[in-house]
């Protein structure tokens, strides 16, 4: 599918995001959200979903101040590795290869800075896990599945698109103006609405980590137990309808700010030539179907992120109107003028 | 369960809105909401829910103004009827006797203006229609399966229950704060949370009618259409979950702003001495038990209602903290003071 | 509601298991069902729904043998104790005024022994407990609210149907042939489609004893579950849609055989006259809505029933096809040929 | 992904059903499961599901008995029509090229005659429709989203399973016995549980198409429908829970006696290596996790085929114990001996 200079990408693999209480941590993630626990060690808690059969999708780790650390893309092939590194360092980019355990239960790896700030760790091996999926026993909270994507702030969404284009990802869905100003932009590998998504702001931020669970339904009763502990305040947004994506979502905070997505039954974007969904960034149904307000903190806050060295990658302001990217006359693809 | 001198009220039954557009009305009740018609004329629709094995739980009439034009009890024999004059007269309320016919497919009634602004209309008789409640071919919208309560804005919160409940009623919850001031009251006769409820405010106005439907999905799902067909400007608060009731809520706004909730599964109050819930007024949970907040035209705004002889009630305005009435020592009862 | 002469029952109220091996039955109703544990001691558990404000509605106590200990109707006043005692003297059956305490958390009592077999415990007072309804961190299982309830085993339908309509009940659904043979009954005080049904057999018997859960979803996880953990020979029949009640429903036997029944959803009875809901036998769909089969052992297994005494109640055999009483001509009466 | 020697198949992609009377299955498919009627002539129905963007993926054509004529794999590339080709003639298949058009709305195609006796039509190209998906007040029925596989009947499951591990297909899930013996595969090439499954009998026949719909609460109102219509013969078996795949199903026959199977949630299969699950044969849990029994006649009854002539397809009968084939020991991949 990607060509020989491209690393085929499988999907976005996990995520680890630095705690200030790994305790508290725990509570949210597992006791409320209900992952399940790979594995931990005095600082470290390594997650997974149900439907997940690898070791985990999501990484905390206790550190001094909130941060994601790095999400983590895998590849299909080990050789795909040495694609990536080849990718980001023709690009300008700081990489450094990680041995096998250098991340618990994951093989070699290649760290990469991208362009817009984040670290994305490839990677191809991973530990295969006990099939937890029937469990229904041990399921609780919403019942996580798996995670499904990733939401960055980027100052330069344009770009982002292009960027992410190149390493062979589709384009499912646009928040778009008239003028051709492009506000947020969903993007895939594995067959759904997307892996990786980018809203513009000030950036490098993570905007959100979302997992998938089975209905609706799930959603809600978490909304009940969170209501029932007097934790309703790790309500951010929701539940609703998304209009892109079409998938049904709750947006919660974690004891540290982290915003997670509980999200559901978006669609199959895995055919050739699958088209582009563009909304119109006036179209109050963009982000919530059932035209409900979005709460404006869910637009203002997001997690920082580290460097390849741990360190806080600083922010850039956000773009003016005059300095925003506009969309390419290209169709799908999207070119810097 | 009632004494000889009070009316054994069965039930809130129906009510009647004035619509300026009868056919946009139609629109949004039947073909949306999925109410069944029972009947039609030039300028009146008779709806009922799937549930609902009487001719109808709703009428809107063609008007010049949208407004509520009296809301039903249905009590349990005819003689109750007489009980409920002599009720209303006795405490110097204006009272005028319906002969059957008067509302169509309902027997004699009486209706009478009480002290709080509403009129009230009480009947025995109506007639019983064809059971459709397995009708699932033609349920659609949210599955409508009854109305199941009338929410009333009123200046006098502690009044108003008092008179319900020397009416019988039993008060299931309240909103209070710690100087025992009540800010609304949830009332019933059936043996759900409420037949009727209070909320402080300019009044008399209707705050809104509800309507019960079996699962929550279907509130969902008509919220999805709502998206769909560029309808969702009539959502105006929700869905979540209410705390006070328990139930699962939905609030729409008609073409003419009238309020309908969509509600779904409360709890049983039929036995002896069901304890009142009171919860605070400062608990964010009472409106809605994930902390949402409400947006203030919930609060604000509401329909008008009309007297006996079609004209429109004057409002009277909000008291001021130091008007407020306080609740009474003894317990579920209360006093005026 | 009722006359001087009778009982004012209120519900079906509860009901007390002979089990043999306490722990099991403690794994599967409180582990598995997810039954709230109000109190217990060396031989006995006391449990409850969370939509139950009252001590329990099912008691398990340790019993050589399995059987029905008794079901208990709550009455709407002391003196209602009184009248249903003198409502069994009357018509020659034996009734034990038993004192306050003699049921943990319930006042004094009177247990008769009626012309069907059953022992029936009537009540007034049971201790008030903390409400739990909205507790959703504790809910588990099948997110038990309340037992809805109890269906007997009869050899004489006709009989078992004019006896409670003399108790005041009303009928709500039938299955009857073109022949005017009744073969069962569906029969409420509460405001839903019933408080005591029977079916037609060998006898004395307790077919189910059914709880209401929430939404359908429950019921399904509740099969999840059961699969998970091995299970699933607990699982009779469905999940389905029962036609009579239109209830969703699942039925599932105890360690001991007992069944119970997991119900969601049926509709108000409360209105005056509720017209009785008359199946033909031969309609597929009054079992299952969906046409499922019945599983043969679900009409031919029940439990036993105790006496007064704790001894076991002889069985009766079935009646022959001439032996079948008829419905009178009468309407929703029936009378004794 | 796939080498330069076999077709890259995206998915399963639509099935050809001959139907005895269109206006019939019209009622069934459209009216009642809720399918969009792409296009539609005199003797053919072109059906889609509301998240398929493309023109169909269910053609019904008029024919004078009841049959399955073809089913249809989308390929990667136009180039991977010809690979198709090549890679069935070489192992002594007949292939004809389709021009475009011969299908409506699809490209150039080759039709193979396979060696299990099913006609496979490879295309790329098919019209692109307007996206539907969040039209939620079109959607009626069970809400159909897409195809998502096809079951089949073969006397040679691990002949079978061989060919499409030739072709690329992942294997998901089998049934197997401590033997080795394989008694029906799940096999994948979009990134869930299947696109193609098989089962073991007399052969070649199609036992089902399957559909994906939202929701579990999908399926059961699709029940509840078909009880209100007394359609409820329609309803072969379920609804339950499938052990294999995850997924929550319903099996319905269409009035030619085609079997469709409603189905929701199966998971991710993308990962590299995904490895298979292996249900023993004995375990009840593998056909309904749930442990409900299955209808004999859901084992034994099947659609017939036609030949690339539009014949009918003589059957084989199924093998003895003795001729069944055995699972090689390397993995995966299985081996004829």
């Amino acid at each position: 599918m990607a060509n020989g200079d491209v690393p085929d990408i499988v999907r976005a693999a996990y995520a680890e995001l630095a705690v200030t209480d790994l305790a508290a941590s725990r509570r949210f993630w597992v006791d409320r959200l209900g992952f399940h626990v790979s594995a931990e060690d005095a600082g470290t808690l390594y997650l997974r979903g149900y439907e997940e059969f690898v070791h985990h999708s999501l990484i905390l780790r206790a550190g001094a101040q909130p941060a994601c650390a790095r999400f983590a893309l895998r590849v299909r092939t080990p050789e795909d590795i040495d694609r990536a590194e080849r990718f980001h360092r023709d690009r300008g980019c700081r990489t450094v290869r990680m041995p096998a355990g250098a991340t618990k239960a994951v093989g070699e790896t290649v760290r990469v800075h991208d362009p817009f700030g984040f670290v994305v760790e490839y990677f191809h091996d991973i530990e295969r896990v006990e099939k937890l999926h029937q469990r229904y026993d041990l399921r609780r909270g919403a019942s996580i599945n798996r995670l499904d994507h990733i939401n960055l702030v980027t100052d330069d969404v344009r770009g982002f698109c292009e960027w992410y284009s190149a390493l062979g990802f589709g384009l499912s869905e646009t928040i778009e103006d008239d003028d051709g100003t492009l506000y947020a932009t969903w993007m895939f590998r594995k067959q759904t609405v997307h892996d990786v998504a980018s809203t513009q702001g000030t950036a490098p931020r993570l905007h959100h980590l979302a997992f998938a669970v089975p209905e609706s339904h799930h959603i809600l009763s978490l909304c009940d137990v969170l209501g029932a502990t007097s934790e309703h305040d790790a309500i951010e947004r929701g539940p609703g309808r998304h209009g892109v994506s079409n998938a049904f979502y709750l947006y919660l905070r974690d004891p540290d700010g982290h915003r997670v997505e509980i999200y559901t039954t978006d669609y199959f974007t895995g055919d050739p030539h699958h088209e582009t969904l563009r909304w119109n960034v006036n179209d109050p149904r963009r982000r919530d179907f059932w035209g409900n307000p979005v709460v404006p903190r869910w637009y203002e806050e997001a997690s920082r992120v580290l460097d390849l060295d741990g360190n806080m990658v600083p922010l850039r302001e956000r773009r003016s109107d005059e300095q925003r990217i506009t969309v390419g006359a290209d169709g799908l693809g999207v070119s810097r003028s």
